[in-house]
């Protein structure tokens, strides 16, 4: 299995994500197709310790900035990392992709070159917080900031599927984020999707859940819009941010404290491995004929090691073709609700 | 000032919201007005250290359970807890109420009988986030699900207002929560409502902000529908919980770590100290006729004790009045607005 990285992607560089790359390649037994600046990429190859990993080299030489609109950027520039490495998985080059670039261009270029799959209106973002035992996916982290509920009931399927079938989660629970537990508790959107995913073929619906049901693990699956989502992401980030600052500040107001800490030092950097979300690092594009796996911008060589393994898991899960199945099976369904104007 | 307290609210029972409320009471210089079931209060209050406050009972002998449609229940119920303190806040014989029952219930009882301030739209509930250097007020956090833009606007003024009059903050900070910085970011409402911010009187405007961006304290005030501000507080929530759980659990995971964190327990609870909820106790429903402040329903002596802080700054800020003020000031525009459609 070959696994197309778009090497210009990420804050910190290629040659992070090369190394990334490598290290994920070689822990999880596949081969790279690494796209972008040819001898940038040769460079950051030869840097890393490459020995024992089947790596080619595409030049895609093109580069998308974080203010271009995304999808003109990707029709505009056919040999930007992210277009070049998307051809290789359309022609079968590639068996997934990789990106820590700009969201909003993987995003476009995935439909672009890619496309839905067939019955899916919208794909999603998945994106997985910590939880107690484990992780709990969420989606969506923001590819559809205005869902209809129709929307909403197939991320619960796509989210089901993906985690059942990357994961290994067996019946995964779905709920509906919501400000209450009570069915009648949410805003318009999810009041409309209540009753939807009750009756929703293909998932396991546990009702609403709130939002300190992410981290402890109530249900596998959390569905919501991409803006609550992103939202409820982030905030989680700043919390952990806010208190993983205030114990530092506390740990180390007095020489006695700092030392007494730092012999605890193993304790914390446990703490730290087991919530950090590069752990897990790797974001699917769920409802892409394709496996795409978007990595944090900010992503480090564990994250993107990380998420080479992600693309990994969903490619021999056969998520897109399982997805694109369960579709099928509701496509006559869906036809006579769009008939009836659902 | 006398500060009316509802007894009955409260998911530990009476005895802790009357001994919180003694310890607000004689903290902070207040009289108190407890309602609620009579002879328990006694109970309570002879069980607890009121030397030295001056406290009122009313009788208030029928109860409001979370089951109830809240406006019916608060109607339908004339001698519960709640009314009885509204009642006494209405006819000047307190100048303000402090809650920890069932909001919804508080809410439409303080629609019912304060009533809304002119030109107020909708009622809001501002509730805090720990943040760097200090807090961030978010509002809505859950009275408003669906929000109309110029409901946001009016969020924005009175959470404003608020943080000035009663926390001395000058010309405070507001900040649109979005999932992205940039002005095109946001769903629908988001993107309505940010030009009208920009243009809006009686407010600094910053921008849009993110998820992670509260704890950071980047803003003073964030304003959002109270979906999402439901949804961010309790993540936040979640992801303290579950961080708080694995450091106690890795801290604990043998002999030599447990006696070493034995040591480091004052720091310990500094953090806690530093990043408790409970500190900022009292949550105020900005818009009503009125100085109303909702506890948290498993608010423990402390949280009641901040709450009962609260009140007495947003009276001492004539928090209303002020909000008051301001909406007079800008009736003729609302007028021509509303004439005009928008």
């Amino acid at each position: 299995m070959r696994i197309a990285v778009d090497a210009a992607g990420g804050d910190h560089g290629p040659a992070v994500v090369v190394a990334g790359a490598l290290d994920g390649a070689r822990r999880f037994g596949v081969s790279l197709l690494l796209t972008g600046e040819e001898p940038e990429i040769r460079g950051a190859v030869a840097a890393s310790d490459a020995a024992g990993v089947d790596v080619l080299i595409e030049h895609a030489p093109e580069i998308i900035d974080g203010h271009e609109q995304p999808a003109q950027a990707v029709r505009r520039k056919p040999r930007s990392a992210i277009a070049v490495a998307l051809d290789a998985v359309r022609d079968g080059r590639a068996e997934a992709l990789v990106s820590a670039g700009n969201s909003g261009a993987v995003m476009a270029g995935a439909l672009l070159k890619l496309g839905r799959i067939r019955g899916i209106e919208r794909p999603a973002i998945a994106g997985y917080l910590p939880a107690i035992g484990g992780m709990t996916l969420v989606l969506d982290m923001g590819a559809v900031t205005d869902p209809r509920p129709s929307h909403l009931v197939q991320f619960a399927q796509m989210g089901s599927i993906y985690i059942e079938r990357a994961f290994g989660v067996a019946d995964p629970k779905v709920g509906l984020l919501s400000n209450g537990e009570e069915p009648s508790k949410g805003n318009q959107l999810v009041q409309e999707t209540f009753p939807l995913l009750v009756a929703a073929p293909g998932i396991h619906f546990h009702g609403n859940v709130e939002g300190n049901d992410i981290t402890r693990g109530v249900v596998d699956v959390v569905v919501t819009d991409g803006f609550t989502g992103n939202v409820a992401l982030k905030t989680a980030e700043g919390a952990a941010s806010l208190i993983n600052a205030t114990v530092r500040r506390r740990l180390t107001a007095s020489w006695r404290r700092a030392m007494l800490a730092a012999l605890l030092r193993p304790a914390f950097d446990e703490v730290r491995k087991e919530l950090d979300y590069a752990e897990q690092g790797g974001a699917p594009l769920l409802g892409i004929d394709g496996v795409v796996i978007i990595s944090h911008g900010r992503s480090n060589e564990r994250a993107i090691a990380s998420a080479i393994g992600v693309a990994k898991r969903s490619v021999e899960g056969e998520v897109p073709g399982t997805i694109a199945r369960l579709m099928a099976t509701l496509e006559p369904a869906r036809q006579s609700a769009a008939a009836a104007g659902m």
